[in-house]
C-alpha cells in the first residue's frame, strides 16, 4: 500500500479526497490544524486502520516532521490553505501563513519524507482579471487580484523551483468554484443561510451577472486522481466543468426554489461582489479534455446537486 | 522633497539608485541588514543632509516600523533581497525569508506609512526557460526555475494584489544580468579573482555558449526612475539593453584582454552554469522601448566599462 499524506485533509475539498484514496485501498495520514477543517469530517474514518491523524498547524515543517514520527510518504496531497478569501483581504498575513508557508513548510517536509509525487490544490485565482480572453493554463500575464491568489501563484512557483532541484513529480490543479458538502462557505451556503434566516427575501452582493463554471467536489476529486496518475513530471491543469458556467441570478434561483419559493430576490450593483471576486472569466479545459478525463456534472447540474446536499446538511445538523 | 525609502540600499543596486535619488533633490533613507549590502558603498553618503541610515532586518514589517520612527514616505523602493541564487538553491529559506518575506513586510510598512507608490526590482528569473520563445512581459506560463525566482514572482503577485486592495502606485523593473559596481558577484566579478588568483589559466563553468544581455546599472537605474515616473497605477517593465545579449565565451575574452592577456582560457560542458540557470533567452524590451526610453551601452560595451570598473574597485581594496 502506498502511503499518502494530505494537508488540509479535514477540510470539505481535503475530506472527499480522503474518502477517495482510502477507498482505493491507500494508507492515509491527514493533517490538519481545524482552522477551516473540522474533527466532524473526518470522524466518519476514525474506525478504519487504513487512516491516521494527527493536529498539527502545516507552517512550520518542523510540526510536520514531528507528527509523522520518521514513517515514510511517497505521495504528498498539498491541501491546507487558507479558504476565506475576504479575510485575506483584510489581512494578508493570513493567506502568507496559512496558504503560502503551509505550502513551503509541506515542501521542506515531503524532501525530508523521500516523497517521490507533490500534487498541490491550486486556484483559477492565480490568473487574475483576463476580461474575455479564454484562461488556458499557459495564459499570461498572471496578475492575481486577491492575496488569496498570489499566495496561490507564490506556492506553484516555489513548487516549480522544487521540481528543478529535487522533486520528481508534481502536479498543479487550478480549478475554480467547488461546490458539493461538507460546505462551510460559498455562495450557495450563503444563500441557504440567508433564506433560513428569512424566508421572504435573499439579497444577493452584485448585480447577479457574475458568471462562474461550477465543479462538484466529486469531480474534482475524480480529476486529481486522473491527473496524478498520467506521470507527468510537471503536470499543470485547469479542472472544471465542460461548460462556460452559470450567472449568481440563476444560483439563486436554484437555492429558492429549494428552500423557500416565496422569497423575493433582490440584487445589489455592479458586477464584481468584493475585493478579488473576478466577475466572469472563460476557462479553457482543453488540456485536461485532451487526456480523456470529463466532468460528469454541469455547472448547473452541481449547483443543483449541491443545493440539495446542503439542504440536507442543515438538516442533520 | 519627496522622502524616499530604499530597502537594501546598501547593496550594489541600491547604492547607485541612492545615489541618483540624492542627485534629484530627494531626502532619502536606506534600510539595509548589510547581508548582501556593505556598510563602505553607503559611505560616501554619511555627510549628505537628505541621507539617513538605519541597519535594520527588513523582513519584518516592525522592524522597519521602529526603524522610521512615524515619519512619513512616499515613495518605496523595495530592492532588499537574497542575490546569491545558489545559495538560495541549497537552502530555500534564504530566498523566502530576504527575497519574499522582505517584500510582504515592505508592503505593509508601505501602507502603514501612506506610501503612494512602491518600486520593485525583480528579474528575469520569473520567467523561466523559454526556450527559443520571445521573452515579453505577458508571456506565460511562469515557472521560474530557481527559489529566487520563485520568491521574487512570490513578491510580484503580492504587490498585484496590493495594488487591488490599496496601493496607488507599483512599478515592477524586470531586468537580467546587471554589471557594474560595486560588484560582489557575478560572472566579470568571478573571473576577474579567478584571473588575479592564477593570471595564466581561466576555467569557464558551462562551454561558453550560453548568451545573456547585460545592462549597466547605470542603465538599470535610468530605466527604473523613468519607469516610476510615467504614474501607471501598475507598471510592469523588462528593463534591458538594445540587443540579444552576448556569450560567456566573449566575456572571457573581454576580462582576460584587460587582466591578463597571457591566460588561456579552458571551458566546461553543458550550457546551464549551474541549477536555475537559464542558458539563453530572448528578451523584449519592445514595452520599455515604445516609452521612449533606450539603453546607453550595448551588452558588450556594459561588459567593457564594468571590467574597466570592477578592475579599479580592486585596485583600490
Amino acid at each position: 500500500m502506498k502511503s499518502h499524506l494530505v494537508t488540509g485533509g479535514a477540510g470539505f475539498i481535503g475530506v472527499n479526497l480522503v474518502r477517495a484514496l482510502l477507498s482505493r485501498g491507500n494508507r492515509v495520514t491527514v493533517l490538519d490544524d481545524f482552522s477551516r477543517g473540522r474533527p466532524e469530517n473526518i470522524a466518519v474514518f476514525a474506525d478504519t486502520p487504513a487512516f491516521s491523524f494527527k493536529r498539527v498547524d502545516c507552517s512550520e515543517a518542523a510540526n510536520i516532521l514531528n507528527a509523522l514520527d520518521g514513517e515514510e510518504y511517497s505521495e504528498i496531497w498539498h491541501l491546507a490553505a487558507n479558504s476565506d478569501i475576504p479575510a485575506g483581504v483584510a489581512d494578508p498575513a493570513i493567506d502568507l501563513r496559512r496558504t503560502f508557508l503551509t505550502t513551503f513548510a509541506a515542501l521542506k517536509a515531503a524532501q525530508s519524507l523521500g516523497a517521490t509525487a507533490f500534487h498541490f490544490a491550486s486556484s483559477s485565482a492565480i490568473y487574475g482579471d483576463h476580461q474575455d480572453r479564454v484562461i488556458h493554463e499557459d495564459i499570461g500575464p498572471l496578475q492575481p487580484i486577491s492575496n488569496y491568489g498570489a499566495m496561490k501563484l507564490a506556492s506553484e512557483a516555489q513548487i516549480r523551483a522544487a521540481v528543478e532541484a529535487w522533486l520528481p513529480r508534481a502536479s498543479i490543479f487550478r480549478f475554480p468554484n467547488v461546490i458539493g458538502v461538507p460546505a462551510t462557505h460559498g455562495v450557495i451556503y450563503d444563500f441557504c443561510y440567508k433564506l433560513l434566516a428569512n424566508p421572504l427575501q435573499l439579497d444577493v452582493l452584485g448585480d447577479g451577472s457574475q458568471q462562474k463554471a461550477y465543479l462538484h467536489v466529486d469531480d474534482l476529486v475524480s480529476a486529481m486522481l486522473h491527473i496524478s496518475s498520467l506521470g507527468e513530471r510537471y503536470a499543470v491543469y485547469n479542472v472544471g466543468p465542460d461548460d462556460a458556467g452559470i450567472r449568481v441570478s440563476a444560483i439563486a434561483e436554484c437555492v429558492k426554489n429549494e428552500f423557500a419559493p416565496e422569497a423575493s430576490i433582490s440584487f445589489g450593483t455592479g458586477s464584481r461582489g468584493w475585493v478579488g471576486d473576478v466577475p466572469r472569466f472563460e476557462y479553457s479545459i482543453e488540456r485536461l479534455r485532451a487526456t480523456g478525463w470529463k466532468a460528469s456534472l454541469s455547472s448547473i447540474q452541481a449547483v443543483q446537486r449541491s443545493v440539495s446536499e446542503i439542504g440536507l446538511q442543515i438538516l442533520k445538523s
